[in-house]
């Protein structure tokens, strides 16, 4: 049994890489390159496994979900600038794929401490465009 | 290859079990243990899997699935407080985990009989929170 | 000048009328006369008018109007069954008509004590229908 | 980690079997079978599966995605009569199922050219049905 | 008070004028010109205005709407080729503009038979385009 | 008649106001005010009126209306930093209303020299955030 939660997040970022010229990056990023950022509306769907507990029905208390996803994603990414201002986005480029793993990285640890599994991060960069990060193993 | 279809039905539950006290029910469901009830608007995801058939090019005949949804699902849970009026909920708590688990039981004998084969149910309790169960065998 | 913020909140109703025979509130109202109540995730845009201030480059302060929201609308209305729970719909029958009428007296004071006017309330009971209301003197 | 892309393309298209007598293809197909066609806003999800580069942090160039997508299904789909115009829907019937079969058949060699996989198709057929396609050796 | 339904139906249409040359017709419409069609999911949303019922607390017999919808708009369009099966497209094109008027021409004396009186059509043709038809005295 | 089209643009933006102090833009804007700026997949539906033409069944070229949002509006405002790169945000705060204002501003010439007239600006900050703006004369 898996259980989902949509979060959403406002952000900005910039995709160039400090191993490509600047003409390099315009090519391949296009105005995405852009050094001053443009920003998205990141939509963050967790989806966490395990069996529903006997008692309360449910695979995972969704307040405690909730928390976690408040503490470890939407107050240090919401309303940052990521290649600035949100770890490890510095040196890392913060494509949706490479957001998606971060976001992984930090969930993972604290829902499998409760007394479920996490599963899946889909990451909506824009209405069209999505990406869908199963951890290491399943990479 | 896969085939899903979408049905929504507007339903009550109440969320509190009978193992916890009040206090315990209300401080882990919060207002959702109101025993008056709330609602929503459940969407359902239903997923069947076959080849589709050589003559129709159709997984299954879409008609009989509609069918099945409208006797096994719409009908009996369409309009109803499920805590007082859709067995098992008498006695299971209404969750989105139980309230799939229940369609599942119910879908999958009638699609199973059919040409295909249930895969999936998904249930949205909101536009935020969603359950993927896929039955006992891959839970 | 709008602006619309949208909330959502689930609730149970139940659609009969005092006024009406069992059978004719089940003929005219169909499976939403049961008494037992069913839900909703009921979505509530509220619209405000007026001049974006020369400071601020708003026409309202967005926190202002979140906690009135929550205040008015959302504490009392969300996880409640409406006909037992939230007044006036003990007497008044909780159609999305009458919910949009009551949210408007609940909001009018508070926005327009704000430096807005409120313009609009759509209330959607489902995805497929909705209520626009604009106050008694454009009724 | 998996990336999708959305595509739209609106055509017609007509349900109804050779093998199949004109009242058979009624009786089975319904209003689908009118031979002067109807159509569908038709809404793509490609998804193909791969690991970020290690310099762009991205799973496949986009631009390069987008432009086999709008040669491979965009231009010779949209806006056209599928029987009629669009090979092999002259002698295959233009299902959901078939027309997925179709894109994968055609995207999968121009995916697989690039550094990526392609994963899955999914095609809406309206906002309540779709299909998903994984291929021959997952089908 | 305003309250609108929503409600979809699948066709075909082509997009050329018999006052334009075959060129012409190309040159304004594009790939929609293509005379053997091409087809849209439309939605069709019909609001229509009054005052709640005082018993019922309704604006209008919602069954009464759904019946009206069933058999002026979606029995007659859904499923055809609008240019050759659904008057008066075989002299009128059926442009989105000139749809929505004639849905409102339909509506507009079975709705304003019953308590209610027709208030707009919005008609989407694609996710990104519709129009809005408010009867001719307001066009 | 009224026609709308929906475009969509990414950009950063970052709300704060050269009359207020930094405490007091934190204080109103809260993490809106970061100067790094963050961001949005901004959605801009623009409505015109006119009446659909006699020959072509259109109220406006859609092609033109196309060409004129991409040069006016999605070749300035995609993947920029409003604040620093679109005038004039360097002294104007970028709020959803003063963006909707400079939109209507740069299109509303355009948009009349064509046969229609250009009706209102609504743009979507985030799907739950709006703003409506109809032009100085009715503002």
């Amino acid at each position: 049994m898996l259980i989902t939660r949509k979060v959403e997040f406002s952000a900005s970022h910039c995709l160039s890489s400090a191993e490509l010229s600047d003409a390099e990056n315009l090519a391949f990023y296009g105005p995405a390159s852009n050094p001053n950022g443009h920003g998205h509306n990141y939509i963050v769907e967790v989806t966490v496994s395990g069996t529903p507990d006997r008692v309360t029905g449910m695979v995972m208390d969704l307040k405690e979900l909730k928390d976690i996803l408040n503490r470890e994603v939407l107050e240090p990414f919401d309303h940052r600038f990521l290649n600035h201002e949100v770890s490890p986005f510095q040196r890392v480029i913060p494509t949706a794929e490479n957001i998606a793993v971060e976001i992984w990285r930090r969930l993972a640890p604290e829902v499998n401490r409760a007394s479920a599994k996490l599963h899946a991060i889909r990451l909506w960069e824009t209405a069209d465009l999505y990406v869908d990060y199963y951890g290491e193993s399943a990479s």
